[in-house]
């Protein structure tokens, strides 16, 4: 990781946002952000509404307060990595099943590895706050280490980067 | 608003690409664009393809001289930013409600006011030509105080701006 | 092209991931590819994931130690520009014919019109190492000109340009 750390204007600094939890897009993003980390650029990954269910735990905590559409929300959007649908050739969920073997096949980490490398990388995860609010999700439900902010939070880091991608 | 106008490298000038018309992208796009905009950056949204659908008059007047397929279009695409597809779970139109009523219920803008707060803040407001053409939309078609103008015009602008993205 | 040949931080270097095969996300990708190359611009186009779908021959070679699974994915993805599904409004594949005819209408070329433009004005088409690995693509069943290259490759060329975008 960058010695820099935050103090502005890093050439090398780059933001991804992710949008979509599509598991293709996801693995676009996450090699990127790995690239860049192995490169020892300093990667910030804000995860943004469909995007936030790559951050949900498998086994999330109880939480109370949640309204009807927040709940149902939650039942139906992916819980974390192992279940993401492709963007194309979905068919049903068969489609992932089948990529995660040609990855597997060919060497390629999983996205669950993928997030394990990011993490020892130090790449940062941020959840976008207003995302959380509009589907109800908390902070506990999300894995561990995980940062909440907003959009401000977002391009002050983006005006401190030379590559920003929303994903 | 920016007092630096459009003369070049104002450091803090953002472009968004509105490809899609999808209101979970849109609603993305008018995010960042209008938190930038708060905070004195200059922006300039570029509404392209189905992005163009945000802009369309809910009553638009009647034109001559479109082709059959381009009245099909017309009668196919969303008119304006209430009647957005959601890209995942749109349910028929169902999804965009309940997504509507969760924003609502968070405090959320609904893209409706997002469009008027990023006009307020006078971030510019320019639709691609070419679509235009193509989809057979005309300017009259369109809410007002929009620009017309073409991928040329987008770069040069992009080339002024520390962030660009396509949504 | 530009005579700045790929030496570091040329001011109008432009470099553009095309990671959908959807004729509507291509055909932007390759407007702006254009319109930039057009003003003099160095451009770089990386196809990954679905877009490497753009860069197929029509009729491949035959290409041995296939797995089951990448047979399968070359079966079903498009084969080159021609075949494209649209993003929206697909109906089974009418939806782009539909396209092409307004685009033709209106003089817009058509996608393999643009490979040829850019190509002429010496755009560098990249296709992603790691997904030709996953989908079990080789490089001879690619339109001829085509370089093969990874993420890093494309980090690096992104931090030498001021535009970078993801379609």
């Amino acid at each position: 990781m960058s010695d820099n750390g935050t103090n502005g204007n890093h050439k090398g600094k780059k933001t991804f946002i992710v949008f979509s939890d599509e598991m293709d897009k996801v693995l676009a993003g996450f090699v990127l952000a790995n690239a860049a980390a192995a490169m020892d650029d300093e990667v910030t990954m804000f995860f943004t509404f469909w995007g936030l269910n790559v951050l949900r735990k498998k086994h999330p905590p109880h939480v109370n307060g949640k309204t009807g559409l927040q709940r149902m929300f939650g039942v139906m959007m992916p819980h974390g990595p192992s279940h993401l649908p492709l963007s194309h050739m979905n068919f049903a969920g068969v489609g992932p099943k089948l990529m995660s073997k040609a990855m597997q096949h060919q060497h390629v980490a999983s996205i669950d590895e993928m997030i394990e490398t990011a993490r020892e990388q130090g790449v940062k995860f941020v959840a976008c706050t207003m995302s959380m609010d509009v589907m109800g999700i908390k902070e506990e439900e999300l894995i561990d280490g995980i940062e909440c902010a907003g959009a401000a939070s977002y391009l002050a880091e983006a005006d401190e980067a030379n590559l920003n991608l929303f994903v």
